[in-house]
């Protein structure tokens, strides 16, 4: 596989799971985008590390009112030999507080590594807040 | 050179700049360890993107009073091929503002690529706000 190929699968691969996202689907199916020593990093939250902390992170999401998430994949630079990965792109997390509606857009960042089974999972996903005015 | 040397090499190198930027030393030596391309994101800023933004923002830390900044290189994972790396650290940033002095901790993530003289450079550096409690 040359490196488009490459680079434009894991593009589709991201944007498979930020559908999946977006729609509250299946948990498990989420699950399976992350490696399980995958590591989380939300802004002003504790990292959350490995596949059964990651299942309680997205669970607990499902119980906010009006929580919803989405992101773009803007750029990805493939290593040479294929096995890993990064992708830069914007989110958008919203939920409704006490406060009101809270739209929080940001910066991701996502670091991909191609497992044994040629599948690319990913291993690192941290994300911090734009600017004010966006 | 193997996986081991390879990541005790980029460990060196993230802490020998980490020490340049500690002792603010250098601007030029300072970006050396960026790629000519490289992004980097603070929180609640715009990215800079590029060698030239990169000296404007380095040099625009010198001007703030009581500004510091260190980190910390924690996790090292390095490609197959030994072309592209990520980091994972935490970072202190200090400043005076009309505030008061400020601390803020964070926890940055950096992606690193093997350059054609063979040597490492930073291509992304992102940081986020750790938990108010620390």
């Amino acid at each position: 596989m040359d490196d488009d190929q490459e680079r434009q699968q894991l593009i589709e691969r991201d944007r498979a799971w930020a559908k999946l996202a977006e729609s509250e689907g299946d948990v498990e199916e989420i699950l399976e985008f992350w490696t399980d020593d995958a590591v989380v990093i939300p802004p002003g939250m504790p990292p959350v590390v490995g596949k059964e902390a990651l299942r309680a992170y997205v669970e607990g999401t499902r119980t906010i009112p009006g929580f919803s998430i989405s992101w773009t994949t803007d750029s990805v630079e493939v290593s040479a030999d294929g096995s890993m990965a990064w992708i830069l792109g914007t989110n958008l997390v919203e939920m409704d507080t006490e406060a009101g509606h809270v739209r929080a857009e940001g910066r991701v960042a996502t670091v991909w590594r191609k497992e044994h089974d040629g599948t690319w999972r990913c291993c690192l996903d941290m994300w911090n807040d734009a600017p004010a005015d966006g």
